[in-house]
């Protein structure tokens, strides 16, 4: 950190926005200053995301200096660099509950706080969330001003083209601040990085008039017709000198920048003379992910999202294999052998455990940028093509998938792959980022098969299978982190399922995915207090094995947990193939009923009666 | 139709691409009348598309000049404008077939041609698919080009975005023309059209130009040579002299144009000129939708889709009234008596009956051009902003908005209304249309309400409720077409159902929507043959009334007919809450297992065994 900056102690007494713009001038640096540190201590001891925050402080104290939040509206895009805002809108004592059960949210709730405007967590979608709050606004001639931050890399999704092109027709007092930190360029050069870095080449004077302009806007009197003169020559002036602004401009807004997101001063007043244009507005601004950390600023992947960590020493990306490494292990070792083989991801190389593979293989490797529905349509494609494409994809972005898996991909039956990576209950993240859907809408896609793999080796063994011995789209669905430690010594086989029987048993239990070692520990202690009971894995969760209805007419009892929306799931599905089958006996299904809130793992199955205790009271209680 | 042109008579001739290319130069003119004439007459004996496929003669025949097909590749975007396509390769005798049920499809098909080399019947998809069947030629060394047409209508899609910026990044044989005949200029003035009308104005010598250089890249030896000098100096001068070329620039692609398409021999040159580039090139060309018929060519949004029709008279809109114009006009009524109630349609306003609601408060009305994902995101924070949002869209579109009713809507529980118009079976369009996965997607998004009027009266009282008097996510679904004639003396209530009991009943019909006309047929068939039926209507489908699960237990069998798909549709789930509500009795859904090909709709209700007839036999089976 800067050591020539004046120390501040102004941080307690900030308590919302209004005593962030109580804050003098000259204090400015030393408090973002303050913030930076706080922010680095609070992050070290909950983990979450640290560069992304680094980089809008002073963003974030200037937007406080400049609106007036809850007044004006703001819709932080993807979310995960809200912290600044949660600790300067009175949610800095509870900052170290940040993504914790019972704790605040690490992504903007309106459940939360009045000041946070809309649920984000995706991609993408701030320009359309604030399209239609300016527009409510207009409609319903409320007051004030709606603001969306956009990072570069959100750029790359449709939906904020989208958002951008009906956004700008509006004439509402809307403005997109574009936080500039450079994320698309590093593989992604399409055309948002391009476009941007042309922007930041134009020459530095015109850069300067827009600083100049709004220096004399705040002049009385005399401040608003030179102004107005200035912008006036401004436009002609841009169009003859540089050919670059006319994406933003065609959108239908005005374009300012691009600023320095490091001089809060200078980004206030660049703020304020963009609420006078009383129009849609782009302000361009240029932020350092990881910006006063210095091992955060060298690396601003690692410290993306990062666990707890020691402030004093960088951190170390963890060698302990995971679901996410073995899968993009395993698609580097096939993709070596069979050059049809090609992976694809939306902007989670890293997350999906594909690097290595990219790599070593860049011409079989596709990073789309985060576009999920292109990635499908693109993979589709490719199988037509002859190909045999795999896309690793997290089960919260598969969402964005469902039309180009029906209409580009189930129709033709074209044979892609989904390595569907954090399905189930995801830690932390909560609500928005939860992997509860992706079977339910893939149930509904014709012409589909799901594995769900227990175990490393098993995830690897379908992998294969999904690749080579099955058409249409097929899906290995699998969580976040490690497999179960009791399942260290299980053996997969290509069986579709695997059947336990226990001698006496008259209930049965159904179940898939890791959920398996939960119930393995159940059936063990039910044996251990005399209590029988069968155990059906399923391997290949979908479509429905005649076989497996065929054992459960075998039993009295069934009981089906599953790790996903009970809604649309496997369980409800073979319960409605049991009845028109015949079967009288009595059946449950257990799975999670609700979008949960951040929480661990553990704390997640025991809320949804998914852990093996609640697996072996609900065996205790269908049984009395 | 121009009378100077000399009259050929080459059409029949015609069996394939290379009869294409043996066409003289001189006959090229005539050629192009005869096909223009053989469209009209075959369209308005079949009905169909008329005014896109008319625009796109000339450019049909210059792309099967220019490219070598099926060993180079073409996606049509949205596809409706393939007729002339497949007339001249090898389906001019089964042009009258088209869109009929065993005819050939009015989209690519592969499985029909191997001239179609995607399935295509959704906008804004064509560039994914061109990328992925280029990239798989590039990564398998198959020779080739891949050509998208994309129309300008198409480009206000996210996916088309997306597209662009991933193929333009690739260094493939990818050729995308851009279709541009003004069709997102209407009420649409994004950024589409605003970039394209700015490029349409680029001094013209600069357009010349490019028709030049290839003129000369055409001169053997010193061609080559001189064509190159005129591209290096081509873009410096561009830059220098007009900015807006850097949209598609940016993307990555060599961008030529705007050409004349309706210059058959420009058309071919400029599209040879393409195929040397060895790079993504974008050829901008300019069309007229309807040209060449003068009655469409004054009014193309009439003969965009039109029924059988006499040649030499204009079409005039229908007046009778159907489930679109009912919804439109209720709509309307509703609106004008409060402010808070806003439409949104994404580029249907015709199609879903809101052009008279727009024409009368358009301050209430939104086009968001073909954006439905993000149509609901919007209307999601148009709710949060204290409005009532309906967003009407055909079914098979909804299919686009699944991460954003989850996301965006669902998690915060804002209150948005969707009118799902042309669920069910959809006639003519086939796969790619069919209204089957609404309610399967919708019964997965949590906190969802879903209404199924079966007449017109009832589609107003539920829309109403559905404004007024639910939370969440509220829809009301309604086929394409008129209410059944059966159904018009029927008198709908507030009830979320309807029960018609019949002494001695021990069978119970659950049906809802259009199909309660069927079915109440079938009844009365079956009470004459001396089989007491009971016939329960449901209003509000979802979420299940506990109370249908206690009156199907009064019953031995239950029989569920849905228009949906059956993989998670009502019937399933409600047979799946009767199991775990210890039903014993038989249980049947009857929906639809399969995507329909082109059919009408009582085709398609005997294909799927939902037409009266079928109902009356699956009764007496279940009882044998």
């Amino acid at each position: 950190m800067n050591n020539k900056t004046e120390k501040t102690d102004l941080l307690k007494t900030v308590h919302g926005p209004q005593d962030v713009k109580r804050i003098e001038a000259k204090h400015l640096e030393g408090f973002c200053q303050e913030i930076r540190e706080a922010l680095i201590r609070s992050v070290s001891k909950t983990g979450g995301h640290l560069s992304s925050n680094l980089g809008v402080v002073e963003l974030t104290v200037a937007l406080l200096r400049a609106f007036d939040f809850p007044q004006d509206k703001i819709v932080w895009d993807v979310g995960h660099q809200c912290y600044v805002y949660k600790m300067l809108t009175g949610r800095l004592d509870r900052m170290d509950t940040i993504r914790k059960n019972g704790g605040i949210s690490g992504f903007p709730s309106p459940k939360e706080s009045r000041y946070d405007s809309f649920v984000v967590g995706h991609s993408s979608t701030a320009v359309s969330a604030a399209n239609g709050l300016a527009k409510a606004k207009k409609l319903t001639a409320e007051d004030g001003y709606t603001v969306a931050v956009v990072g570069d890399g959100a750029l790359t999704g449709g939906l904020a083209y989208e958002g951008l092109s009906n956004a700008g027709r509006s004439n509402d007092r809307l403005i997109v601040i574009l936080n500039d930190n450079q994320m698309s360029i590093s593989d992604n050069v399409g055309f948002a990085a391009r476009h941007l870095s042309s922007l930041r080449a134009r020459p530095r004077y015109i850069r300067l008039k827009n600083a100049v302009g709004s220096v004399f806007r705040h002049i009385p009197l005399i401040g608003q017709p030179i102004y107005r003169l200035l912008s006036a020559g401004k436009n002609s002036m841009k169009r003859a000198l540089y050919k670059d602004v006319s994406f933003f401009e065609d959108m239908g807004f005005y374009y300012m920048g691009p600023f320095d997101g490091h001089n809060p001063q200078q980004l206030t007043r660049a703020l304020k003379t963009a609420k006078t244009m009383n129009r849609p507005v782009v302000v361009h601004v240029e932020t350092v992910k990881g910006k006063g950390y210095a091992f955060a600023e060298s690396d601003p992947g690692t410290y993306h999202g990062v666990s707890r960590f020691d402030t004093e020493n960088p951190v170390t990306p963890t060698t302990v294999p995971n679901f996410s490494s073995v899968f993009g292990d395993c698609l580097d070792r096939l993709a070596q052998e069979d050059s049809r083989i090609v992976g694809i991801t939306a902007a989670m190389k890293s997350g999906t455990g594909m690097q290595r593979f990219a790599d070593r293989l860049p011409s079989q490797c596709f990073d789309t940028g985060i576009a999920e529905s292109h990635a499908v349509t693109f993979a589709s494609a490719l199988a037509a093509g002859g190909m045999l494409p795999v896309f690793a994809v997290y089960a919260t972005f598969l969402q964005r998938t469902y039309d180009q898996l029906i209409n580009d991909t189930a129709i033709m039956d074209n044979h892609i792959v989904l390595a569907i990576d954090r399905a189930g209950i995801v830690p932390e993240d909560g609500e928005t980022h939860q992997g509860i859907f992706d079977i339910p809408l893939l149930l509904t896609v014709p012409h589909t098969t799901i594995f769900a793999p227990a175990t490393y080796r098993e995830l690897e063994l379908h992998l294969k299978q999904a690749i080579y011995d099955y058409p249409g789209i097929v899906a290995v669905r699998y969580p976040k982190g490690g497999e179960p430690a009791i399942l260290s010594d299980y053996q997969p086989d290509y069986q579709p399922y695997l059947l336990q029987e226990q001698a006496g048993a008259d209930t049965l239990i159904i179940t898939y995915g890791r959920l398996y070692g939960n119930a393995l520990l159940a059936v063990q202690q039910l044996t251990q207090i005399g209590r029988p009971v069968s155990l059906l894995k399923l391997n290949r969760i979908f479509p429905v094995e005649p076989e497996w209805l065929r054992i459960a007419q075998r039993y009295k009892r069934v009981l089906f947990f599953e790790e996903c929306a009970a809604r649309g799931g496997v369980g409800e599905l073979v319960a409605a193939k049991l009845l028109q089958d015949g079967y009288t006996g009595r059946y449950t299904v257990h799975a999670i009923d609700s979008i949960l809130p951040p929480c661990t793992v553990d704390e997640g199955m025991k809320m949804t009666g998914l852990d093996a205790d609640s697996i072996f009271e609900a065996v205790i209680e269908s049984e009395a």
